[in-house]
């Protein structure tokens, strides 16, 4: 795989914008499809589905005005970003907005709610006394996902929220704005949707592929749609409706770095008192159709096994990170795979390739193919690897999965570091993140949630995995990267700042091309329920540990973690056995199939309280906070709720519950690990 | 096999009274234990559940009363039936009750409602305009499942409901009662759970495995148990309680054959309207441990397939019929398998042999044995065939599953028929119930619901199959067989009436026997997708043709088959094409993975509306009529939904998503036949 290729790849896919359902991402993908085939895939096919996606009308722009007494318009806020040197003449950059948001314009008293956590909420409502009923809140982006500050607002009955980017959260010490470097510029904002589906995909065709002849439910019943009007702007105008903020000032941990006080509100200050603030939001829901990209190597000797390598095509503009970074390196991927098929190879299992679409309104190409493909893909599904932004930082590459075997990929690699010649990319890993003091291994993270890997992890139970150059989590404070879902996500912005040699993109080629061939083609499959043992009794421990921050409720309600520990121990002792009888391996498809469906037994198919499609009982965004990772999110949540809940009874009834269906499918999972007969 | 042998345990069985949760029933499960080990199993165990059962109080029996304007008792119906000879001494009868009726005493007048299904109710309402809230009802069993009336009931607003047994649906023509013939004696009432489970198992923990540590929710929010007191009552009694009815005639089909005129009510008539009826129930739910005998036989070259025979040993009183005829013929399933063991065979794939505890209270031992190994069995389990009550009629062998291969079974094996000496169990079969007039072949019929497979076959999507021998359906009317559920099943009662030879028992032991034998041992599995495919064409015209009664309504609301039928054309090409792809046949185990797939492949996780626990969108009891075994219950349900709803248009959008799924779920079957890659 070669760094020049990568390039070239990345540069020829970011000149247009290319959002998902526009002509300009439909041209990507059949040139994408003609070139997998002319690199050597033996299929490769478009699948349309007919979903809900949601655009800016063309006619009447969003925007934010500040109004006066007589209802004029004394402030609005931008219509568009100032674009990029040498993208002047493109046409069909849509403006920053929240996809998805209703139509309306609601107008009334700001109030600063911080991130727009669950925990901001709670707050502004008992420590602060503030209800926001009737009024329009302003959160700033960072910690939790967008959609999810959007339904904490709907729920403490706001009437519309506004999101900024403070550069407290989206600017780098020392680091100019775009073009100069690479931080966020005052005008940038960052697009997104902001659904609740909680792994629904299609919005009106929840657990069903979205095809010509699907039932869709009325935009009513849809779901995860917002019911308030949303909508992004950058700093520089959340300055403007910051600045005469009145009300209390906030906690310390409330502040950004713009030169303003924060003030909660309700409302303006002083002389400003009488203007309130308005929305103008005309944003159309529109059923549309998009394509995913599915290229296929067929398996020589058990072509019924599937392994993966998907990621998102589609992007808010030119998306040179997300996703076209991740793309490029599937590219150059499928590019070698043909490579060597040409030269008599041919892998021991199926191979498939994705190039998704429609990732940015809910993940919705790559869940409704699972939707479409889900027996087969329970059946037969060894593992998926997703594709998404490949650099995000500088640091490190960072890998997730906790069972993926990553050591023999990595030792293999050069690290693309100056100055690291001769390093591998294991070594220079394991130097810039250790995984704890008293573990001396490079770190390998959770998954986490909010790409395409969702349907097929969390809901189908698929063992999955990614790998991405990413910033110094211990130093570099800023959420995901400054012009995240901005205009400035340019080809240039890459190879200026991010990997100008395209050295960096081509190791995470060889992790994730690594990965792909190696489930793909050796014997036994490279996956270790040890380390999945591991992890599992590190999770018991900190939820546990969670709930004991409550001994008396613990003691008066009975709750006990003896069960889980219980299981756990059990898994521990399975997975043991499991892999020393692989010592000795006479049936190889025998002991695969329990490593693949090990994965598989950690789904309770009735999925997590009121959520059907989020399955996977270890690992699913709790319901508060969908980027955190949390752990056992059913226990999770239930103690969350615990702390908001009026009746402490019930409340540690629902803890119980939670904690026997965990400690009842850590058991499952092991037994799935035991001597089949 | 032999037919002396299963005379013997049948004998051994069928001595006590063996209730669920009582002693003599683990005293019969240690016994099986311990006689499958000395038959040579590899191994054996007891595995033990807490579950909710119910009882009647001891010290408080459970009648019915006719009072007067006094409140005094003028009539009360029988605390037992009288025993048959040589089991007077017997203790531990339970008396004819409903499990989990609530306790209660409420006093109202009688409507009669013929059998208490849902058109009897809607009659009832509509062209009758009675309205039963407050009242008590009385139904006739037969049709549907009971617990289905007491629904139905409940829903009508009814404050309790009485169910007896009409000679009409309970005895034969020209038969006596038994002692003397195999009817059901006046004096005699068939016991019975009254629950609305829909496939959850034990009531408190759906979903989830009754152990020890498991999370049980409270009684209030326990799945399925009736609010109404229920009681049911022989035909002797209940001549007391419908003789003095008032009120209008009844239509002549809800009609039975007492010599009364069956007068709906309200009331009684004359001078005795003043007179009302009180329900006297006192019966107990109470938590209790239940024991699955679970015995496997490793499989050779395949120890991570499973091939499952199961049926239940809990009975009302001595149970044999229901179950032990089909438990006698298990234990010489057994003795047969453990002789070739010994004789150095060993089957290619795994056998697991279940005798079941409190089916007769919902299914609950097999349903929490397949919760406790719901992951195992989805990925490995081949086929689950059923050994409930194995003779209920002497006039054929019926058989049911849609895709099993009968055939070679049933040509291997005599007809047990005086008379039919040298003739084949297929032939004999064939002669007394052709397929059709124009299919000639013997009839094979759907599965239909109420007995341990359910949570095999309609939950995890497990082929299944069951076989018995059964009464004469063109010309025998009544239910069931008419002492079902009665003290009256005895060892006598078979042995004098429905199989003096034993060679029918040891027929049905040979195709059940045979089946579990073809299918652990076969190369390739006996299952033939082209079989489900002409039945899935039989299924979609005949639901089609209900939906086309209402042609105005499929115009207006725009309701078409289109898409059902195209995927229904879709699956059949597939399944042909698998078995043409058959014929040079190299990767054994990737087909049949392919054929062991395809029964779960008709599950949709999210189960049917409302009953997350019936997921087989092709066989599931319908939600209005137990028994009936409709196919495509979805859009079945929907369309019947039709006729009572206010909504009609909501109605038909609920037909237009039902077709939706359905022939999105075949597509899928079909995929799971096609080449994998």
């Amino acid at each position: 795989m070669k760094a020049s290729n990568i390039r070239e790849h990345l540069r020829k896919f970011t000149r247009l914008p290319h959002l998902a359902g526009t002509k300009q991402n439909l041209v990507y993908a059949e040139q994408i499809r003609e070139e997998w085939l002319s690199f050597g895939l033996d299929s490769v096919e478009l699948v349309p589905y007919d979903v809900l996606l949601s655009y800016p009308n063309k006619s009447q722009p969003n925007y934010i005005s500040i109004v006066d007494q007589l209802g004029n318009e004394v402030f609005n806020t931008s219509l568009a970003e100032p674009v990029p040197d040498g993208y002047e003449g493109v046409a069909d950059i849509i403006p920053p907005y929240s996809a998805f948001s209703p139509k309306g314009q609601p107008e009334g008293e700001l109030v600063y709610v911080n991130y727009g956590r669950t925990e901001d909420f709670v707050q502004l409502k008992r420590e602060m006394g503030i209800n926001v009923t009737g009024k329009i809140v302003i959160v700033r982006y960072g910690k939790i996902f967008r959609g999810n500050k959007v339904k904490n607002a709907m729920l403490a009955g706001a009437k519309g929220i506004i999101m900024f980017s403070d550069p407290a959260d989206y600017s780098a010490v020392g680091v100019q704005p775009y073009p100069d470097g690479w931080n966020l510029p005052g005008g940038g904002a960052q697009r997104g949707n902001v659904l609740n589906l909680n792994g629904a995909g299609d919005p009106l065709t929840p657990g069903y592929p979205a095809k010509e002849y699907t039932y869709r439910s009325n935009l009513e019943d849809g779901v995860g749609l917002p019911k308030i009007p949303v909508h992004p702007i950058g700093y520089h105008d959340a300055m403007h409706l910051l600045k005469n903020m009145g009300g209390r000032l906030p906690p310390n941990n409330w502040k950004g770095a713009l030169n303003v006080s924060y003030s909660i509100g309700p409302g303006f200050t002083d002389t400003f008192r009488t203007q309130k603030v308005r929305m103008n939001i005309h944003t159309n829901n529109q059923v549309t159709r998009i394509y995913n990209v599915i290229g296929r190597i067929r398996g020589a000797q058990e072509p019924d096994r599937y392994v993966i390598l998907g990621g998102h095509r589609d992007a808010w503009v030119f998306g040179a990170i997300d996703p076209m970074s991740g793309a490029a390196v599937v590219h150059e991927t499928v590019r070698s795979a043909g490579k060597l098929l040409s030269n008599g190879w041919r892998p021991r299992r199926t191979i498939i390739f994705a190039s998704w679409d429609a990732e940015e309104f809910g993940l919705l190409g790559s869940t409704e193919w699972a939707e479409d493909n889900a027996k087969l893909l329970q059946e037969r599904a060894v593992a998926y690897i997703n594709a998404d932004s490949a650099i995000e930082g500088v640091c490190v590459c960072l890998c997730a999965c906790v069972w993926l075997v990553f050591r023999y990929m990595h030792t293999h690699i050069a690290s693309p570091e100056e100055g690291e010649e001769g390093v591998s990319l294991y070594d220079s890993w394991h130097k810039r993140d250790n995984w704890t003091s008293d573990r001396d291994a490079p770190r390998i993270s959770k998954l986490g949630s909010g790409s395409d890997f969702e349907a097929y992890f969390i809901r189908l139970g698929i063992a999955a995995g990614r790998a991405r150059y990413t910033k110094d989590r211990k130093t570099e404070r800023y959420s995901s990267y400054p012009v995240y879902h901005s205009v400035y996500e340019t080809f240039e912005l890459v190879e200026r700042f991010y990997d100008p040699t395209f050295r960096r993109l081509q190791a995470v080629a060889q992790v994730r091309g690594g990965l792909i061939f190696r489930l793909a083609d050796s014997q036994l499959l490279p996956l270790d329920a040890n380390e999945y043992a591991g992890s599992l009794r590190r999770y018991v421990l900190s939820i546990a540990e969670r709930a004991e921050k409550h001994p008396e409720e613990m003691k008066m309600y009975r709750v006990t973690f003896d069960a889980l520990f219980s299981a756990e121990e059990n898994f521990t002792i399975a997975a043991r056995d499991f892999h020393v009888r692989l010592q000795n391996l006479n049936r190889v498809r025998m002991v695969n199939d329990q490593l693949m469906y090990l994965e598989r037994a950690f789904i309770d198919p009735l999925g997590l309280p009121g959520r059907p499609f989020y399955r996977h009982l270890i690992f699913a965004p709790s319901s508060h906070n969908k980027y955190a990772g949390e752990s056992f999110p059913g226990i999770y949540d239930a103690l969350f709720d615990i702390e908001s809940s009026a009746n402490q009874q019930q409340a540690w009834q629902e803890v119980k519950r939670q904690i026997s269906i965990a400690a009842f499918t850590v058991h499952a999972a092991a037994m799935t690990l035991t001597q089949p007969a």
